[in-house]
């Protein structure tokens, strides 16, 4: 037998190519407008004085995250602890794990990178206070605790003064970990389809939000950090005044679902973030076959959109298969569209970018960088 | 700055730990179950004297398609051409891509790999074979092709004798062209409910293999070969008499989809893919949440169920967040299951191990070894 175990996977694009090059189906990342989306949020911040710190589970990529830095951001959020690994060899040094983590493997995650960065965690449950504490604690580093207070979704974090105080009140048994304030995301509201409701309900949360921290300041605990917002509620968030950070991810791509959004005021995202797909088999009358299923795209909230132009009334994505998407063909439209290659919105961002490896960046018709998705799959 | 490039991201597990020393979440194989299985089919294969073809988009594992040649399988089908370059790597001289392509970027590989292994392909245009014939007459390779016939699917596949014909016809003008037999998958009645009812619509699909088949004897051009069968209605495609080849992927693993198939006969598939999971938050009345959200388990089948034993009556898995399960927690159950391990049954098996990198093996409580998912993400 032959041996062609150095034999290369060819890559799926290579700078310099025209989009007609590029392998299918591909991450494709519109630079016009990820970098018109990336200046919006940096300047947003900046114009009412909020820190920036955006979510790096959305896009996975230390390329991306060093791009937000440089315009500002005081460092990311990343949702799980093995996540965080590959933006601190990337040289990023201030990272919060906004969420949960229970297990002697995560908290020996968290005490080693605490060892190396500024590492911030959330909290709901004294046992997790414990669990950290005591690890922390032993080794000698510093881990920043935020607690996170529920603000409406009904997910994670406590919903009491008293179960915020038992929190508080637990990490002053260890050296090891420093209060930092306040984790308070509401993911809940942040489809909501009106502009308005989205308004009114940040507004609920901010209120919220404020009470915690007027019954920790009564109590004698200033928070340094109140960190939450997404994509769909940061233009009131930043605005509140209680928010001292935010924590955008999907801001930089606008999905489909986000892109749903009646968007008012001057924030109006842009779409950047696309799958690129050939139509493989045209066998069926009006029904064309593409190389995007769902192992090329996220279909929980909702399918793939035909991109505005050539295709958007001609073409509808209407059922998804492990490899092949099912595209309705008008019945007007008689053409043969084998080979044809068509520009998907993903219906939502963050589960789509974690299938690919790579963002092939491109501006026009010309594909001017690869990105690697390099913390794709760190889900622990 | 400190230089942290050299870090090392934690392993998600080691052979020979225990099951609550794996990082969570974790995709899981039970090699009883898994051998089990794996067994069964390489039998019934050998029993009706029909080829075994396992179709590695399932696993997208170089360690398991090794294991299914092992036991007498020919080959394996790959749905991809850049998902077949990990098996041609690990040694596997026969591929068959049980799917079309159109592109010169997908011909270019197709004429690479079969310079270097037996490669099969499908066509249901002609523009697909004249591409792929002339770039294989032109380098001087020889790439066997296999028409694929719908057989009631709806999705590709021609369902003409006339289109057929075109097709067989116009591969005999490209020397680089052999024609291999046909491609009879029917993917849509893989999931019907009732064993009886898989088993009248396999003997409905497998008549339009024979109606086909006969169609081109008539002609003159025997099928060598004649490949499909899934696992659904693999045992009764394999007594089918049409059939020369079998195509099953999934039987390896038996998802939750699959799993609420009525299985009668003497083919009963177990359960052998789990995802691990640990509950990291409770700080919500008769809520438990979990760390296994839409980056950890498909849900396009349907949400994952909570494996048999201590949790399954007490906790509901009922919604998915990115990086976030939400299970329902009994009425009459007043734990705290903080930091509780709950193995959930993935609807979709093929998608799911699409998220992951490796498989974590165990056998009882213990891990046995960890197999990469070499091919996965290699969807173009």
């Amino acid at each position: 037998m032959k041996d062609f175990s150095s034999l290369k996977t060819p890559a799926i694009a290579r700078a310099g190519a025209t989009l007609s090059e590029v392998a299918t189906p591909a991450l494709m990342l519109d630079l016009d407008a990820f970098e018109s989306n990336l200046q919006f949020m940096a300047s947003l911040a900046r114009r009412h004085g909020v820190a920036l710190r955006p979510h790096a589970k959305a896009h996975k990529s230390t390329m991306i995250s060093r791009q937000q830095i440089a315009l500002g951001a005081v460092g990311v959020c990343c949702q799980k602890l093995s996540e965080a690994y590959p933006f601190v060899r990337a040289g990023i040094d201030s990272i919060h794990i906004s969420n949960e983590f229970v297990g002697s493997d995560k908290v020996a995650m968290a005490v080693e990178l605490a060892g190396l960065i500024k590492l911030s965690v959330c909290v709901d449950h004294v046992a997790q206070v414990d669990a950290i504490g005591k690890a922390a604690s032993a080794v000698g580093v510093t881990i920043i605790v935020m607690p996170e207070v529920d603000v409406g979704h009904g997910r994670c974090g406590v919903d009491s003064n008293e179960a915020l105080a038992a929190l508080v009140d637990r990490m002053a048994a260890y050296p090891g970990l420093r209060f930092g304030g306040l984790q308070a995301y509401n993911g809940g509201i942040q489809h909501l389809a009106t502009w308005e409701q989205r308004r009114l309900e940040a507004a609920r949360s901010a209120d919220r939000v404020a009470q915690y921290i007027r019954f920790l300041e009564a109590r004698g605990a200033a928070c340094p950090v109140v960190s939450g917002a997404g994509t769909g509620t940061v233009e009131f968030d930043v605005a509140s005044g209680v928010y001292t950070e935010m924590q955008p991810g999907s801001y930089i791509f606008l999905d489909g679902h986000y892109g749903s959004n009646e968007w008012a005021g001057d924030y109006t995202p842009k779409h950047g973030l696309f799958i690129l797909s050939t139509i493989m088999s045209t066998a069926k009358q009006h029904k064309a076959v593409c190389d995007v299923g769902l192992k090329g795209v996220a279909v929980d909230s909702g399918l793939p959109r035909v991109r505005a132009g050539e295709y958007e009334d001609k073409l509808r994505y209407v059922s998804a298969n492990d490899e092949h998407g099912i595209l309705q063909v008008a019945a007007d439209d008689m053409r043969d569209h084998l080979g044809n290659r068509v520009m998907l919105i993903p219906g939502h961002c963050d589960p789509t970018c974690n299938l690919y490896d790579q963002f092939v960046c491109f501006r026009g018709d010309v594909v001017e960088a690869i990105w690697d998705i390099d913390a794709r799959g760190l889900s622990y």
